[in-house]
């Protein structure tokens, strides 16, 4: 009823809910792509398969497919293919989680609210496992399924390769390394986030305009509003850290105090990074005006980006 | 003189020096490769690029382009386009060393004469480069320039993601971590070493028809040349593991019995082993046989396989 006097507080609200059934959606479908790739074989390669499965199926926002559907729903993109791209991201994107838990990178034992691969199963096995979703997701993206012209497929898997290569995650996460024994200024750790976890949420973004064969001017706006929720959600994975619940974000938090690593929060303070955030929220969903209501969904994502409570 | 009086000796040292004259050609090609697409960049990335480097650039015996560039010289491909899928082959079997290297794996200090990555640089870093090379050979094998046809592209990456994951090399691995405690039969360790080495090897060979556009059933020979030649190379590094020399070979010998690790040598015994590793080559070579001189090279390489020290 209120909400019926207050066309914001209304507006909100719709978006809250396109939002919550989008993200149900998406998770249900990425589990099920997941549960039909990963067939555990009746052979001594059941425990890697096992392994793929504990890391991949259930649990985790699923931020990455779902900015896959909502930049393919611009271009009347079908959900099948959208989700296949958002499968092969969500596999890059758990890979990258595996390997980086592991005793040797961040030395975790809790992720999703589960035991790390490692924990659960031993270290060989997430490397492995690791490895094994890493070539799964190219191996996703070069099948007819994902898009009937071969043109498209190569670009989806060139500019995945490009993400979360040696330019992109990969170096983002060497430089965040670095980052504890080093002193960042915000320039550096912009670069530094922009590389490791924006690289490859502008590639879900992006997505949409290759499914869609956008002209690369015309992709303008999607790489502005990708540039910036990707910050945004950098920031708010900073500021999670410092403020967060460990129990609601089902793994450990205050890490980057304790070894010493500059982030925008330690670096901006936290109320400018509260402020930054929201800046960049804004700036993210100014980047759509051109669209109309489809565009809602990705505008519903760029405010959960700082929302989210994990 | 000898030679001209002997034809048999006379083929056998035309065969050398053509496989010498290939060998040679490829290596310096498959550096300059690498050495081209990791620029050091000026940043705290650095150490992630010189890694990769370590594990890429200098040493090995390149078998796996050597079989690229073999199997697309039958079908008229030019050469840097096979090298080019030459190199990105190579970025994966590295990827899969350095990883296979690391504490938790198979624990080596030394590769190709060298300290493995995980010495030269640490753990996480060696991780790290595993990840960016292997997303590096996908990126290289969705280039134009690999070839003009976007839809041979997708095949190339659709059959090196399976080659190097959970069905093929990533599988293979696992069940070699599980030998170790597990006593496996013939058929086990065929199985076993055709998935870890073998899917990447029959890939080489098979790319050369891609790259032609051959029919699949025009691949059959192909297929069977590679799969022979794919278990003689793992037995001949079964034997090269109890017999070779460490120093010639660059890496720690004698591990299988120390991990009391079932191999091709610990199941025939020797004898019958070097034996069975002959015979293969001679069907391998036999799958040839619709071929003329311009499969003197994949004839070569056939023998090479069984007769090398390292």
């Amino acid at each position: 009823m209120a909400d019926q006097e207050n066309p914001d507080a209304a507006n909100d609200a719709s978006a809250k809910t396109i939002l919550a059934s989008a993200m149900a959606q998406v998770s249900d479908s990425i589990d099920a792509h997941f549960d039909a790739v990963l067939t555990v074989p009746d052979d001594a390669r059941a425990r890697l398969v096992e392994a793929m499965r504990h890391a991949a199926i259930g649990g985790g926002k699923r931020l990455r497919p779902l900015l896959v559907v909502a930049s393919c729903d611009l271009f009347h993109v079908d959900r099948q293919s959208a989700l296949r791209i958002g499968t092969a991201i969500e596999a890059i994107h758990v890979y990258s989680l595996v390997h980086d838990d592991l005793p040797c990178m961040d030395d975790d034992d809790m992720r999703r609210g589960k035991p790390t691969v490692h924990k659960a199963f031993d270290e060989a096995t997430a490397v492995l496992a690791g490895d094994a979703l890493h070539a799964l997701a190219f191996e996703i993206l070069a099948d007819e399924r994902t898009h009937h012209d071969p043109f498209v497929r190569c670009e989806l898997v060139a500019e995945l390769a490009r993400a979360s290569g040696q330019s992109g995650m990969a170096g983002g996460q060497m430089m965040d390394l670095a980052a504890e024994s080093a002193s960042f200024d915000l320039a550096t750790v912009t670069r530094l986030q922009q590389m490791k976890t924006g690289a490859l949420i502008a590639f879900c973004v992006e997505a949409g305009a290759i499914m869609g064969k956008l002209s690369p001017e015309g992709r303008a706006p999607l790489r502005g509003y990708a540039r910036d929720i990707g910050l945004a959600f950098q920031i708010a994975d900073d500021i999670l850290d410092v403020e967060g619940d460990e129990a609601r974000a089902g793994k450990a938090l205050h890490k980057d105090a304790a070894a010493g690593k500059e982030t925008f929060v330690s670096v901006m303070g936290l109320a400018r990074a509260r402020e930054q955030a929201h800046a960049l929220v804004d700036q993210a969903i100014g980047h759509l005006a051109g669209f109309g209501r489809e565009a809602d969904l990705l505008r519903a994502i760029a405010r959960f980006v700082i929302e989210r409570d994990r």
